[in-house]
């Protein structure tokens, strides 16, 4: 194996040398190399090793958390030791929300029933009962329309919002696309229809008894009512009790609260470009995650993955002509502060080219999804470099919610695609730990980063957009 | 929904009453009907349904055991539940290997370490060893070669197998492969050298302590030795020891034996085609599975996505043209009996134009390998039709060992191909169980099967190769 891998290097080395190949494609010329990084990343196997060392340091690493802090230090110092030639905080104020000792969701029905208490999860933002908690009756509905056509019939209820994800997409963004308003938007029309709390089957197409969590909103001129996730099993059993019985009244009691903004970071390391330093490509994930689980997925994968691509390309004496940086972003799940600071940040001597995310979890790739037409149109044409991985199905439109303030000013954004079946089961839930990570599929990620970054950093990449903003 | 659903069918009859498109491309005409069945697929989630009825009625279904006959009778009365046309077994006599209640190693090092136990598992077809067991110092290699390399030095020893899978291939297969003949030859090897056991590295990429079983043989001319294998853990383990100890000395103990063989079957059942009944597309997977675990993804997954493809297209009210036949192979893991016994079998009234296998787990469908170029070129033709669920990667060469024996008589084989990452951190061990597949993903496959074998049914399948043996 050593004696292979060194013969690889040396036609690496012719490949990347610039020389003989005027005539070819480059999807054509980084097969090789693209292969070479794509067995050292499996070979290596560092990307697991990284996201247990980074979830077992961190626990979850919810903003403005113990654990979030954790995971600041924890980034600055793996990409000090792997010897990124720079490595650097970037400080940002994040929400602090605290979820407390509390939630919980009791269910009487009828006086002959025992009480049932829920599988629930507080949103994330929302406010907290008072301690003995509400108790009113709940109305089902399965859409805002259908709860603005109750009219006074949800006055002083508890609005249970229990419209499933569509499991009919292949693509489980879309079914998670096709019910999270309810989630989002759950608590303010509970509120404009009168209602005392929003009760919210969990994002998830799996039937079972964990609760998922997420970010849910407020409206400045509608009064805030609590807002907590209920498993998709204990929805399915509510919501045939509220259609058997006369009345169903349930209790939500939570100690969720606000408290001041607390100060954070975006965490950043780079290999500085050896022709055009100044020339920027952004690879990233965010280091926040939700209180539960320990954001194995979402998306330790996408930061870890960041890291291992930079180190990939260090590791096999790759120095790359444009700079590549990994961008751990702070406070992506409620709030995007870190992405939104990123991109605000006057870097007068800098233009950045591409910006490139992870956060779709840690999954096998398929591809990726280009914002930028022309950008696109470049990357699909080097779309033969990630064949062999399976990765190939480069697609318009695309990128992620981190670096979508940089898309804003122009500046193309990519995001990596893997297969999404699995995501919804774990995503925002106790499930989203270490053992629902495969080491492979994670590891080819990183492979699919290190190889798009680099060839971004060798070719450059056309856009359509331009970055004014940015440039002074 | 429901009215979603009827518009869907609406359409779907329009397309498949074979009017009115002469000049658009199969591909073109069937992708509306494809999105339907896919939709319909991951709606009704009756793979997972059907899987888990399978592996809590029968346990590990290996060949000749309790487990094995539940899984006919459960077979048969599925598919007679499901109103097929017809079902039936085809009896068939299977080799009977019992493991026995005693697999044990246990390493003696120095007199100052204590005896440490390892992980292992008999290989399948395995004789036992004496009832004290085997006990003789252990001698280490990578390969055969090696061992030949060793002359009279591996005489009385016990040969340690321990070249790893190579994780560089990003198709596990392919690293399978690079070193599965430690297991399938490795106790002829060994007793060629003069050794007295095979102890074999566990074929996985992964580090644990789970071992992995698996088929191994002997040669008539060679005397039979024991052939266990080891964990991965333990296997760096021993290697450790070997490589620090002056002689590490293991004590193997089996109790496994081989039986008479007794008498099981496939299961088979069919929709008959509607205009060339005798026109038959063989959809399939293997019922047995190893002792270990239940055979959730290796084979229960092809077996229920089998029956799955044909109750998806009788609950669109599909009738194929051609029939379409699920077949149950029995005993692909240590003898395929029941493979062999389908392809001899005659069946005069017959003309067999497709056979198709789900053998790889029931992970996310990628596409198609093929084994005819005619029919390869057919099907790479239809590719557009499996783009939306991620399957449209067709290529040429494929099959599966259930199909292989009707594939020598020149029948072109199919094999549904699927994401390998995961399959072997749980092939053939404790882990491969019904926790470890996702709905979602199995779903997929099914209605990848239902939309190829339909349109097999109404086009017909252009091939190169004859099958005259099964034509009287």
């Amino acid at each position: 194996m050593v004696r292979r891998q060194f013969l690889m290097l040396i036609l690496v080395a012719g490949l990347s040398n610039g020389t003989g190949h005027a005539q070819t494609r480059p999807g054509e010329r980084y097969r090789a190399l693209a292969d070479t990084i794509v067995t050292t990343a499996l070979r290596s196997n560092r990307s697991i090793e990284m996201l247990t060392n980074l979830v077992t340091t961190t626990g979850p690493r919810f903003s403005g958390s113990p654990g979030a802090d954790k995971g600041v230090v924890w980034s600055r110092d793996i990409m000090t030791s792997l010897a990124f030639d720079s490595v650097w905080l970037e400080p940002v104020m994040v929400p602090r929300w605290v979820r407390g000792p509390v939630e919980k969701a009791v269910v009487h029905a009828s006086p002959s029933r025992p009480a049932v208490e829920l599988s629930v999860a507080a949103l994330g933002g929302s406010i907290g009962t008072p301690p003995e908690g509400i108790t009113a009756e709940v109305v089902e509905v399965r859409s805002f329309e259908e709860l603005r056509a109750l009219g006074a019939k949800a006055k002083g209820k508890i609005v249970f919002f229990n419209r499933p994800m569509d499991r009919g997409f292949v693509n489980t963004f879309m079914a998670y696309g096709s019910a999270v308003d309810q989630r989002g938007g759950g608590a303010i029309e509970a509120a404009k229809a009168g209602g005392v709390a929003a009760l919210v089957r969990s994002m998830t197409t799996r039937i079972n008894d964990v609760p998922h969590t997420g970010g849910m909103g407020y409206a400045d001129s509608i009064p805030k009512v609590p807002a907590i996730s209920v498993s998709t099993q204990d929805a399915e059993m509510l919501s045939v009790l509220v259609k058997s019985e006369h009345a169903v009244t349930v209790t939500i009691t939570m100690s969720a609260t606000s408290l001041p903004e607390v100060a954070s970071a975006n965490v950043i390391g780079q290999v500085t470009g050896s022709e055009h330093p100044e020339e920027v490509i952004v690879i990233g994930g965010h280091l926040d995650s939700w209180d539960k689980g320990v954001g194995a997925h979402d998306d330790g994968a996408g930061c870890v993955q960041s890291i291992e691509a930079l180190r990939l390309l260090k590791s096999l004496g790759l120095r790359p002509k444009r700079t590549i940086r990994a961008v751990m972003f702070m406070n992506e799940e409620n709030g995007l502060r870190g992405g939104i600071a990123y991109a605000a940040q006057k870097r007068p001597a800098e233009r950045p080219i591409a910006a490139i995310e992870s956060d779709m979890g840690g999954f096998a790739p398929r591809g990726f999804g280009v914002s930028d037409s022309t950008a696109y149109s470049t990357i699909a044409s080097w779309a033969e470099v990630f064949a062999p991985m399976g990765a190939d199905n480069i697609t318009f439109g695309g990128g992620g919610a981190d670096i979508s303030p940089m898309m804003k000013r122009g500046i193309p954004g990519i995001g990596l695609v893997v297969e999404t079946q699995r995501y919804f089961d774990l995503h925002h839930s106790d499930d989203d730990v270490l053992e629902n990570v495969n080491e492979r599929e994670l590891a080819l990620g990183s492979a699919a980063l290190a190889i798009l970054a680099y060839m971004i950093s060798e070719e450059g990449l056309p856009q359509t957009g331009t970055s004014p903003a940015l440039l002074h």
